[in-house]
């Protein structure tokens, strides 16, 4: 499965007001505190992957993020399945994975046209829009899409940012 | 989790009848469909490690088991987790593991006197009696209540053996 998304830095408050007007329906609020691992093999910070954990009202998921595939969104494959959250951290430790860094935040969850909306406001970072697509083929079309969805939120395709959270949580701890 | 374990290659038949004898308790009968990975890091038939998807009826679980604690049972740490078996394989495979072999298995379960007993019956190996507890402290107490309980079903702790199915079914297709 391939995730296509767009993160853009946008104040929620008049955000929230256009997704109403826009139909778009809440899909609920979560807290995620999200523990990045990287390899003992090749340094994820430089190839561009992500290991972790996030863990969601008592729930952990494990997710794998392969390579951005293209230079202007947040286009790439991903792998994810519901763990133990101690279990899992103990095997990725064995193997050797190392914790990388923390990000903890709230997410306010919309659907809309096909897409999810994540309302994202990130501990010491700030707020932020993401919009999301899962999708097999033709990714150019499906980002194209929200794209255009971002638009019509007053939202230009130019402010488009690929840095993760955990390289913004990384940069402000330096 | 300390996982103390003993196996010992042993026929079924006489073996059913003491347990019955015993009171020991039928606690259901799984197939096991067992994929192993090893690291790219370092070669766990050499570190003594494991790293499994196992598939049951259905569900899957991943199993991490570190380097055996002594060298008279297959006493080791192990920690697992259930997990999406396809997306599990996609992460690991992902991370630069790989497959390193399939064993097959039938596992008959009871349970005895705070023990888990499993006949497994191996493809293309033969047939296993496993005795297993677990517990955090008091290993050595532990690994001695199993050797006794093998002995009063006509076991010889001599005869325990530490080999893995995995390294057994290898051996066999070399």
């Amino acid at each position: 499965m391939i995730e296509i998304e767009v993160k853009v830095r946008a104040s929620h408050s008049l955000l929230r007001e256009k997704l109403a007007i826009m139909g778009a329906k809440p899909e609920g609020i979560q807290k995620h505190l999200d523990t990045y691992y990287n390899s003992p093999l090749r340094d994820f910070s430089t190839t561009d992957e992500a290991l972790r954990i996030r863990s969601v009202n008592g729930r952990s998921v494990l997710t794998y993020k392969g390579k951005k595939l293209d230079s202007i969104s947040k286009t790439r494959p991903e792998f994810e399945t519901e763990v133990d959250g101690d279990s899992a951290r103990s095997i990725l430790v064995a193997l050797g994975f190392f914790e990388s860094g923390i990000v903890r935040k709230k997410r306010e969850i919309f659907s809309c046209q096909g897409m999810i909306i994540a309302l994202d406001s990130v501990e010491g970072i700030g707020e932020f829009i993401e919009v999301e697509k899962q999708a097999e083929t033709n990714i150019e079309e499906h980002r194209n899409q929200i794209f255009e969805f971002l638009e019509s939120l007053g939202i230009r395709k130019e402010d488009s940012i690929r840095t993760s959270y955990l390289e913004m949580v990384l940069e402000k701890e330096k």
